[in-house]
């Protein structure tokens, strides 16, 4: 018997009838006799439907009072849940946010949880019954209703299992577990039984949107087991586990190939070999908000000026072009260059640590297809390469097959 | 510069033009230099949407979760009132009954109030906020929400105005205030300027659904002073007072004539004229939950056995004809007799009970009319009377011309 806190999306909870699938989903595990907590988000569609409301008030909805408005969409699901799961004969309690009391700062509409209060819950488990929580939601220490940012479900979810110290916090998506990369892109990709924290952030952050980069993060200070899998389909899904030594040996080099589409690159040719120049140029974009990813700098053939070049968000390229070629002229650099049409590629998986010859095997892979590395940039755990877009799906696919992810049962 | 409680229905509040329209009044009465709690519905229809969700989950959906899941209404009404009212440029702040604290009893879906901490409050108006409560809800000892049933709004905008000492508590509704009668029924009716809370409580009681009963008694206890008044008309409203002793000399004989479509009526014939006949029968059908309104007992004329008549809710007759024709065998009564289609029309004022001839007028009216009276009950401020439906409208206009009700200036 263990305590479980399990977290469904807008998806899973997104009809009558769905609801109804996630309460005899909950009453399963109750049969099994472990502890259920429950974190769930609004109805698919209705926290936009509140947002459109509230724009017709206020250009800009004051954040207070649109947390107020927000929040109003968990509340509903947990009440209905509750009641589904009364229906099938099991004792059911819903908490709003504040009610838990979930604690945050006062920083609405993208609030941070400080402190949960799990005196209630625990009372309840005790009792014999599911706990469901609002997810995405909470109160700062003056009682005003606050919300975590979209997403946040995932976030509530991991803090309730952290407070409670839960066996496991699983987290119920459209999807049945984390893949070694896009199964769109490569057919063969196979779901991964187990995944560490670390990976896991490496591949959320690359674009595999299983789950909130926070809630991982999150589950990793903590040291919560972290499980993805499918409301729809019956499965194990993907445990997200600590990288414990012992378990290394198991591991395989590489866990799974990433990508991210949204990048474009911006380049500062011939700029003064002197101190302090990229930080001039790197601040400056950053003082515009606007977030930096790969950064590389060469020093140039003539070994007097040098070229640095860094990766942002296609949506804020433009802003950023601008930006630099500003400074650019300050520094009388010789030209800045600008390309959206990139895309970053990473390998990933904590056994690259213990492996020498992954970068290799990588560079040499896309040589052979004829790939050309704009940028280089790694890490313990990854190796990631900006080249052009139109080669994305045969670098994706060609690095799959040479690390040995392909799903060999299926294929 | 006075403390102004407004409470503002589901329909004044049933779109966000309407939301606006309020923001726009409510502000109006800030340019004047009042401070403003405003106590609000849900948008017209969202209460029944969200009961229509609950019974897809619930035959009978649990009173908790009933209150959590219906009590999302008012919290989007103030979240949106707020926005609008930001938008105007006056500053505002929302509550939900939980953040107020409105304490309750833990009668689920038909709480009481308790208890108003003022605190906040007192606090944002002297900030030079408008205050904007969430009507119809509150939370119990241990912060479970509740809800004080369908029109609580009206009465968490008198027990606020109560808490806070206000000034006035102004009820805004779909109609422009009190009138001496239905004007529907009667085209002359007038509207009241003034009327007592017991003449108030007469009226809402007998059919005029302007108030809430509740609401009305909360604020002759507290002595708050009520107007009703129209969102979407300019115009005084009526005023609803204590009856002091001073201004009784001013006031009418008679306020209005009331009426009351639902009841039915069932007669005992016959039976002993002993001690406790009458409780029995009465017992009976009030402990299956049956509420009687007029009771009249006569003694019939062979003086040996009585005959025992009451009044019920039409939808009720067909129970309370079973309940009784048991009891009347038991106790031997010659017959029960039933009949529905009978309407109470009443004389209101509390002038009455300083003025002979009311009872005498209203019956030489009535018989002038040739309109036949089958029963009759009267109360300090009130004379009923039961009488066939077909005469309703000619009572009640024949009463109102012959108590000078008629609006003249109209006519």
């Amino acid at each position: 018997m263990s305590l479980i806190v399990q977290k469904f999306g807008g998806t899973s909870v997104g009809t009558v009838e769905r609801i109804q699938a996630v309460a005899r989903k909950v009453a399963g595990f109750r049969d099994q006799g472990h502890d259920i907590v429950v974190a769930v988000s609004a109805m698919s569609g209705e926290t936009n439907r509140l947002i459109a409301l509230a724009n017709e008030m206020q250009e800009r909805p004051d954040p207070r009072e649109l947390d107020v408005l927000v929040s109003t969409g968990e509340q509903v699901t947990i009440a209905l849940l509750s009641m589904a799961l009364k229906n099938l004969g099991y004792d059911a309690r819903s908490y709003t946010g504040g009610q838990v009391r979930i604690v945050t700062d006062s920083a609405h509409t993208k609030a941070r949880i400080k402190e949960i209060d799990d005196q209630n819950i625990r009372a309840d488990l005790k009792a014999g019954r599911v706990v469901v929580v609002a997810g995405f939601q909470g109160v700062d220490e003056s009682n005003n209703i606050t919300t975590l940012g979209r997403g946040g479900s995932d976030t509530t979810g991991v803090a309730l299992a952290a407070a409670l110290g839960a066996d496991e916090c699983q987290i119920y998506t459209d999807v049945d577990g984390v893949y070694t990369t896009d199964p769109r892109v490569v057919p063969a990709a196979t779901r991964l039984e187990q995944i560490t924290f670390e990976e896991m952030l490496e591949m959320a952050s690359l674009g595999s949107k299983v789950l909130q980069i926070r809630a991982v993060e999150f589950a990793g200070k903590y040291k919560v087991p972290l499980r993805v899998l499918s409301t729809f389909e019956e499965g194990p899904g993907t445990l997200i586990t600590l990288d414990e030594e012992s378990s290394e040996m198991e591991q395989p080099v590489v866990s799974g190939i990433a990508f991210n589409r949204d990048e474009a690159k911006v380049s500062v040719l011939g700029v003064p070999d002197a101190p302090g120049v990229a930080a001039k140029i790197l601040s400056a974009v950053g003082d515009a908000n606007i977030e930096i990813d790969v950064i590389v700098q060469n020093i140039s053939s003539d070994h007097k000026t040098n070229d640095l070049t860094f990766t942002v968000n296609r949506t804020e390229l433009a802003k950023a072009k601008t930006i630099v070629e500003k400074i650019a002229a300050e520094l009388n650099a010789k030209s800045v260059e600008t390309d959206d049409k990139i895309t970053k590629v990473s390998v990933v998986g904590v056994g690259m640590r213990s492996h020498a010859g992954v970068a290799s095997k990588m560079f040499k892979t896309l040589a052979a297809e004829n790939i050309n590395i704009q940028m280089i940039s790694t890490s313990e755990i990854k190796i990631s390469v900006i080249i052009d877009e139109r080669y994305l799906e045969l670098a994706v696919r060609s690095l799959h097959t040479a690390f040995d992810l392909d799903n060999t049962a299926e294929a």
